[in-house]
């Protein structure tokens, strides 16, 4: 399918079944609204599936990993070998993100978008759009043709997904130097100041963080950007163009984008700046300290589930809220009613 | 067991374990800390196991119902028959905590502390301190007797749970009236001004809030409180009695006491006045809107996991919570370290 054709198939949510679900909420045992931001999830997901009782949701998690050429600047506590060495653990299922898609009864998905060192494993689903980026403070990253193939491949992964009655789609990314190319592409499209977006990934060091401003404002002045596919390519790594695709594809779909921390909210920020309907049927799982995050999620207009100053990606943050999510759909499916459970309801 | 042999048995938690599970979760494969509260959250609770490895943990949630004389002086939005009616919902299984419960895979024990309209139903356990409080604006609400009585059952309830190899004990509440009582309560022994604890509970208006105020402090002016038990008979109510001695009897049994809101924050308040090394059993799952649970988790040291304007009750915050915890407990049991997965450990 051609990116325009994707983009297309992307409506807005059903504000009337959002509407429906409220009602319904409103009618259970508890005094109106007193689920606070739960009863405000069901009500969303109501609306992105377009069923005023969506039921129980099967979820997925998906991860993305890939390498970057930002790496070879200094801009991550790691070396670049821990994005290869971290596939073959998450081969092994001793990472956060299988712990932790475990807990939450969700199906997780590992997806080789471009590292340096493949690992081969059933696994891992090899994508390899390339063996990392180029270093983009040089000229692009990646080209244009790749990026776009990228999201297409997430989209049919989505599809995928989707067609496996999967009705949550949580995203995830795995890659060293990847929140520097997320600064960048937040940089340019919100657009923001370097300063504003660049934060201290998983680590890095008041040196290390005026290195990654610098490299991240070197990154905007090489490269000349147009449009949002073409920041992703000059800007993005290998593994966020596999991520725009899978927030396109799941919003085509019908299906709840959940998204994790910064750079799945760069992903989230380019699908939605192809479709801006896309951002009606994404929810944020949490707060990172990343400065760039909270700037995304205003400009996308979502408010996180949780902020327990998670920082290490994996989509461990979108793990760990898909509970509550589970939570908020059986209250509005299974919670009686006042009248059915001859209960006074004062509160109308 | 007087309640003297119960607070000689709450030990404080075992600092050298939870830092050995601090060092357990530094050797696995992320970032040091980059799992933020949720690696607090498993350090917390090894000191409070005194062991390294709590492992999976067993929960059940606890609700106590009671009726309260201060619902005749219009502090409620809804009807004091409410309350009994509620407990007729959470024996058929309709209410908010059932579902939430059983999201959670936790255990429900339901308490009857003393509602005016019992429930006869074999999940509905009869303690029935009495058929309601008195109005403290003129006198005690109850017994110095009855008080005891209540922290004795729910010491009793808490060692049977342990018994059954619970390790988490979550409390919930059900009482038309009691944040009334808890406000009174948190005024008497932080102590607060009325103004400055009271809240609009389930959904008073400006009015109903301002009588409340007056409730409260006339319920201070007309009761001489000595000491915790004491502002607990006069200006409680029955199921904040139980729940003290639930949240006494689990830490006594050294397993995690989980809060809910602002009334069971109140009957922490109390057990940790009784027994300071209590708070530091305690975990608090999350901020409630009323005023006076922010100065409650202040006094107790505790800061909440969530923060999703629930102001139910019942115990629906720390169902919500506990997913969190199990997952804080399987990251720090099941996680590769760096070594075992072979993954480069820059951070170290």
């Amino acid at each position: 399918m051609s990116l325009e054709a994707l983009l297309a198939r992307i409506e807005p949510v059903d504000d009337a079944a959002g509407r429906a679900a409220q009602a319904a909420l409103d009618a259970k045992t508890k005094p109106r609204g007193s689920l606070g931001e739960l009863e405000a999830l069901a009500v969303r997901v109501a609306a992105i599936r377009g069923t005023a009782s969506p039921g129980p949701l099967r979820s997925a998690v998906v991860v993305a990993a890939g390498d970057h050429g930002y790496a070879a600047r200094g801009v991550s506590a790691y070396p670049q070998e821990v994005t290869g060495q971290m596939l073959a653990n998450f081969a092994a299922g001793g990472a956060a993100i299988n712990v932790l898609a475990r807990q939450a009864d969700a199906r997780l998905v590992v997806v080789d978008a471009g590292v340096l060192h493949p690992v081969e494993h059933p696994a891992i689903r090899p994508l390899r759009l390339g063996a990392g980026t180029a270093d983009a403070t040089e000229g692009p990253a990646t080209t244009r043709e790749r990026a776009l193939a990228g999201i297409a491949a997430g989209a049919d992964l989505a599809a995928e997904l989707l067609g496996e009655a999967i009705g949550v789609v949580a995203v995830g990314d795995m890659g060293i130097g990847n929140t520097t190319a997320a600064s960048a592409l937040c940089a340019a499209l919100l657009p923001a100041e370097p300063e504003a977006v660049c934060g201290r990934g998983t680590g890095i060091d008041e040196e290390g963080l005026a290195r990654k401003v610098d490299v991240v404002r070197r990154a905007l002045a090489a490269n000349d950007v147009v449009d949002p596919v073409g920041a992703l390519a000059a800007l993005g790594g290998h593994e966020i163009a596999f991520l725009v695709g899978v927030c396109l594809g799941a919003a085509a779909e019908q299906a709840v984008v959940l998204l994790d921390g910064f750079v799945t909210g760069a992903a989230a920020l380019v699908a939605a700046q192809l479709a801006p309907d896309a951002a009606g049927r994404m929810i944020a799982s949490h707060r990172s300290p990343e400065p760039g995050h909270a700037l995304v999620l205003a400009d996308l207009g979502l408010r996180p589930l949780l902020d327990l100053g998670l920082r290490l990606g994996e989509g461990s943050g979108a793990a760990l809220a898909l509970p509550l999510l589970d939570a908020s759909l059986a209250v509005l499916a299974d919670m009686a009613t006042f009248e059915a459970a001859g209960v006074t309801d004062a509160g109308r």
